[in-house]
């Protein structure tokens, strides 16, 4: 096979994805964990999808950085019940951090490659609008609606809106939201049909007799019986509710792949090999 | 006059200005100094001007909070000519106050009053394109374009676009803005009504045997012979400099208003009283 | 309390009514009686309406001014059960009056003040659509329904629309409609946020032993109760009347205001004191 | 031929006309002259040519109707060289057959046969903007702009305008127009295809050794001169005038034709034979 | 009655028409074994259709010219049955005489009288979705499906859509379509206000003591009726199929004309004769 | 380099020119003497342009077919100067093979693969206006107009455009075209960023010491060079004619490929490797 066949034949592999998610709305929950990987091949990644026409929405995390922050700042954290208590001066660092630094490096990173992007928190155009979790852990919020009407508007006009996970209540107070909750119920308001996490792990992994192994596909029920077994644990289960609440809102799959490797997002969506852990919709199961 | 009358009359008095400025594009510089007044007055108002049918834009500052920010993280500046230099670690506090907090705080605000209100920095959407200013500077920009279809979109949607004054340059670096400036190039690349610079002082000043006096109204040929004559001064001076940009560019008129005065920009937009320095655009002088 | 703080807390007291019937359409009665008032108060406050972001039509009658004519012209009119009959020479005197005389001063005066509008009669587009109503009163009718998709359509277009109430059967002859209903019925039609009936009283009147006091608000079922206790007689009946149409056909809420008070319309919908009577659908009540 | 196959060749034979004028605007001007004639026939003819893709704007008279009125009602005039004065009262009666009585029966008689007319004056949405002709013929207008995107938009919308001649100046005063001059230069403004003017004389007529003969086709130039030679005279003069106007200021081709003759209109438009006088613009000569 | 008023008479007869069916969709098949007939004038009678309102769709056969180019082409053809068997061969004839030749013949008629035509087989845009028919006949579809919305886009656009009866099924093979099926799906599909089928006979046709003759009217169950008589055979049957199938999917009214006639299509929309057989809806029956 | 690895360096590559093509037009011209090669797999390529946001235009040849058919109907051809005369017959099977057979060979394996194609010739929307090229070839046009409008309007909606180079004049009268001619007249009048000739040779060739070696670029002046040396002959002539006329036109680029490499156009557009020739608009060289 000469190199020209090859080439040829990776881009006609593509296209039947390509003409699949023409116009779908993807999406993809950039975590804090994954950002020490290929930062711009990530960027790239997403550019590839819109020119393909897909409608991508990218949310970020940023636990690392803005606990680096706090530091420097020497603001200490209550704990209730090992959870960290965001009190207003922790919420005003999470805010700079997420809604400040982290937002709009990823919205220059798609403006130097000529793509229209626009971050926001959940406060611009009231587009997460949250309530209280816990009363005890203060500024911590759950997310009641998302304005999907804005984000279409947006979308609709071409551009990629890049959401830094802060929602709002009613009298304007922001709260700080888990990156993959927001993620989830974004793409649960969507229909989307595609919710990627790129994480630092490969997939949900499994206990086998040869070791763990990364679980190519999982139905909702699989999840929940992982959990119950013990398998799913620590970070991972938040990121499993996430996909759960997706996928009942109307998300049509969910993706958990390693945002460390590679252009991991576009081998993903544009190639016959499945990468990490596929999450079925009931519907398609 | 019963107060009824009285009421009817301050209403009949708006009329023909809300007539006169339907449809009109009006710039509100919200700078830092002026912050420490009546915050959410002044959201109140540019609420008012929304609803009477013009379509503001909103510039927001922050040094006072740059300052304080950088001071607790213990980050010393260098100085050149007495001039700060913004260096990487500057710039990212910069983005965090500015775009991450302040920002923010300024939409949410509308939010909280039932008005959508969308918080951006010039990365976004490519909104303000710059280039360094001076070397020895570092991170100091200069505006060289300004998105405004980009912003004529938002405010065709009915959006109110607060903007952080931050720009970038073509390889996604971004760079400090003087926020007078960044009103003033906005100004004039939407050919606004009026740019309204809400500041901590009641407008231009003038030695006068009888002590210092406010003008009302001024020409940019009156600013130029009050500079030569040493009568504006210090941060007055970029102020100015801000409204001659914006005439030159297409703005038909510049207010300076003491934005720490209750409802100022409401009753200078729509009372017959002038409050504060107008600088009068040539065509209409 | 200066002049100036004043000002602004009139204009600030205005901000939630603003907020709340942008974008609304309230239909304006212009009672005969009415219109010796202050005539051009009555339009200014239209146009505040309308600059506000309201969508008003206004409905006018004129009945004095077409006895006027009748007298002029000799014309002898028939009674039955004490009612005037309208024959062909009356409804041509009518027409005149009302679509001619009235329904263009009204136009002009909006003219003059900046803002388009538009003077019609029922048969203009169709837009009232009658039938007899006894036959032996001659060319009197009942609306039988409202083009209100051409309305929509002009107050789309930014327009107000002047209405005489005189409508048109199906073979094109045009009858006399009472200007409160034919105001009732455009109002149900639409679905009015609300309708003004301007008329010559301060509201509807009961019967204390202070003697006659006017009624803030009242429900429907308040009024039948007022009918039928007799509180409520003469050309207040036919009033009421159009209230309970408008109300049972889709309005929200109905006002009775004294139209020779100055500016009551203004004070009625953008302060917080209520004026005259206000009649409460029932889903609000 | 039998009568199956002569409809068809009626129908074949206006084919290409309607191809040529689909799309195109002609304005009517149905005279008061021409108005004891078969009225509702005329209004068929003008519905047929909106059926056909042309839209039609109608403006009309109503001098003998106004002269009835005013002596019923005892107005003496004033003359000015012969000429009647229009004063405040002569105004209003005008205003109220014009716009009242006539404009609305034509309305009506478009409604009955089943197409949107909308019957205005120049008032109403600033149609037909005026200033006074000579002072001491009082209100007497002649038209300074004519509203044309408003006429479009109604015409975009399939609505029919019925227009009175009556004009408004910036106060909002109406003044008399004469019917002719009114459609001149509303049909040079909206650059129409034909005007056509109905009136009680089949065409502009010339003396010849046979006595006096229908000119089929004339230019400006011929114009002129019969008026020079004095073959134009009495009320042929300001017809002649206003299609001269027309023509200057847009319109195409200029048509005199007797409205009392059946179905005149249709037939000059849709057939081979030409009926009355055609004033060809320059272009065209 | 002069020739004026005769050409006027018929051009009004035909105004109820135009304004009853503008706005319309009609479906005209033009057969065959019409075409012998006068080609041009059935194109003019179908431009006279759009420019008076009407959307026409035109359906087209062509099957003595199909079997003239196997004749030459010496191509034999099996038979199943008695009815021909349509193998690859015999069908790229059938897709080079109606989609190349006769389709092509009948746009270019249009474009040369002024008229945007655009010629398809059912495989453009995939306008007819089809399925074999009976595997011994080989490639004979019928139609599953219609592209109707296309069809719409092309009628919104102002272009008259030229349709040779060719389907298509999922794997892009293509199949013969009997022209009348064609033409009856297509009008159900469009909820066509008239199906027009032009053939060479003059409408449905019943025994009578006096010989044969044409039924002017008749209801689906009539015609079940005559078919279980057997006084509807051969070539009757599929057209009158194709009626009562178009009148189940949705179209209004079914004609049966003899296009031999000049101009019937004319004669039978736009004037008080009816020609040929009308097949009533059971809704207006 | 992994298997992963490889495949994503490949979509990577591609994601400049995606970029850089998204929006734009390419015309291919998809000859006869290709289209022995691989089909189906210049369909997906074109497939692929598509679905990457390009908006592809195709123009196909078929002339071998049409001497077949000749040949089997036992047509002469007549010839002047060694070129067959196109005479009525000849005309009528070149429209039946190239509209009917062709074109709609490629429509229905568009739509197999999922994508709206219309096939057209030049007679469909008037689209290819031409006049006769010299009198003694018969009916051989030269294009004198291209409905742009048309096409763009089939563009904006999704759709891809298959035309059979086929034209007509003012009286419908059909004539052939020389399939690159029409090709270029398209490309330039649409302003088409490309132009890609696939034809059976790799791209111009040039003697060279070693032998014939393909040209990679060349400009317009370079092709004029080469004909004169008589480098360029037989067939390439009217190719490089083409090229030349559609750069003269408005085109960017031509490119000339062999059409039967397996995917040449794929990778040509979306590789750094160019592959054929390059013929350089005049702006760039």
């Amino acid at each position: 096979m000469t190199e020209f066949t090859a080439k040829a034949s990776v881009l006609i592999e593509a296209l039947p994805y390509i003409q699949r998610f023409a116009g779908k709305t993807m999406v993809i929950k950039y975590g804090g964990s994954a950002m020490g990987g290929p930062f711009e091949q990530v960027i790239l990644d997403i550019i590839w999808l819109k020119q393909a026409g897909i409608r991508p929405v990218v949310v970020h995390g940023g636990g690392k950085e803005i606990t680096g922050l706090l530091n420097r700042l020497q603001i200490e954290s209550q704990f209730v019940d090992g959870l960290r208590v965001t009190d207003a001066e922790t919420m005003n660092v999470a805010e700079m951090v997420l809604g400040g630094s982290i937002n709009k490096r990823i919205a220059a990173t798609f403006y130097k490659n000529g793509v229209a992007a626009v971050g926001l928190t959940g406060v611009d155009g009231g587009l997460l609008k949250v309530r209280q979790k816990r009363e005890e852990l203060g500024l911590v919020g759950e997310v009641v609606s998302v304005n999907s009407s804005f984000l279409t508007q947006l979308l609709d006009a071409g551009v990629v809106p890049i959401i830094a996970p802060i929602g709002v209540d009613e009298n304007g107070v922001r709260y700080n939201v888990n990156a993959d909750s927001a993620a989830g119920a974004i793409a649960g308001a969507l229909h989307a049909e595609k919710l990627v996490l790129l994480t630092d792990v490969p997939g949900i992994l499994r206990n086998t007799p040869n070791g763990k192994q990364v679980l190519n596909q999982i139905t909702p029920e699989g999840i929940q019986l992982l959990i119950e077994e013990g398998q799913i644990t620590g970070g991972m289960v938040p990121k499993v509710e996430a996909c759960l609440q997706a996928l009942a809102a109307g998300a049509k799959h969910v993706h958990i792949l390693n945002g460390e490797e590679p252009h991991a997002l576009l081998l993903e969506v544009f190639t016959d090999q499945g990468i990490g852990t596929m999450v079925i919709g009931e519907e398609t199961a």
